[in-house]
């Protein structure tokens, strides 16, 4: 089965990663007004660690889910990295309470994980657990 | 306001940890059928890293998956620990499929923290946001 997903154009080339190969991801890029990846209905944010945590403290993260919401009823924010090994100067409270907020009361689905080899693997699991749905 | 919160009697003592004063929080423990914590119509199940993936491998996070379902509609897991330091023998590829298996299939709310005292914060954080969305 052939795998593609929309990706927006301001990530990561990925194609270096062999993994993308092995689980034959292919991305199809292109620059997304919501999310930074897409597939049937389900819109994908990635936030590195520093990046959720700096969109906390910015309040873009506020935006970012009020689109999401408003164009995606199966919304996930995949988070890359711990939260101990932040760089960004925010209390781990903060990050926390954040997160529960978006699970909680924003029903956005939330996975963690450590470095992009993990998140393109959720990113083919969920695509496959869409479709298999679908079917 | 004080925060009680049901706790099986097979979970730890958290009074050692400092925290749990700071946050006011109490536990009554008691044996619990379903979950570890409860409070409201939240059932939180506890899982460090090892014993997540000792229950994936032994399947008995099917059964307490079932079991929250029949219980509420507002269930969690929160596992504490980060898949890296895992010490069981378990593909984390395995882990991750089962995270993405419970928040997007079964709809289960999934929050991974790194310690105790985040999983405590966690807990009291979640309490607040329940409680101000009843009143």
């Amino acid at each position: 089965m052939k795998i593609v997903i929309e990706q927006d154009d301001r990530e990561p080339f990925y194609d270096a990663i062999s993994m993308v190969h092995n689980l034959d991801l292919n991305f199809e890029r292109k620059r997304m007004k919501v999310g930074d990846y897409k597939f049937n209905d389900i819109i994908v944010e990635r936030k590195t660690i520093d990046d959720f945590c700096s969109s906390i403290l910015d309040k873009r993260i506020e935006h970012q889910v009020e689109n999401m919401k408003i164009e995606s009823e199966e919304k996930f924010i995949i988070i890359i990295g711990n939260i101990k090994d932040r760089k960004v100067n925010i209390h781990e409270n903060c990050i926390l309470g954040k997160i529960c907020s978006l699970v909680y009361k924003h029903n956005i689905k939330v996975i963690q994980c450590e470095n992009d080899e993990q998140f393109l693997y959720i990113l083919k699991n969920l695509y496959e657990k869409k479709v298999n749905k679908i079917k």
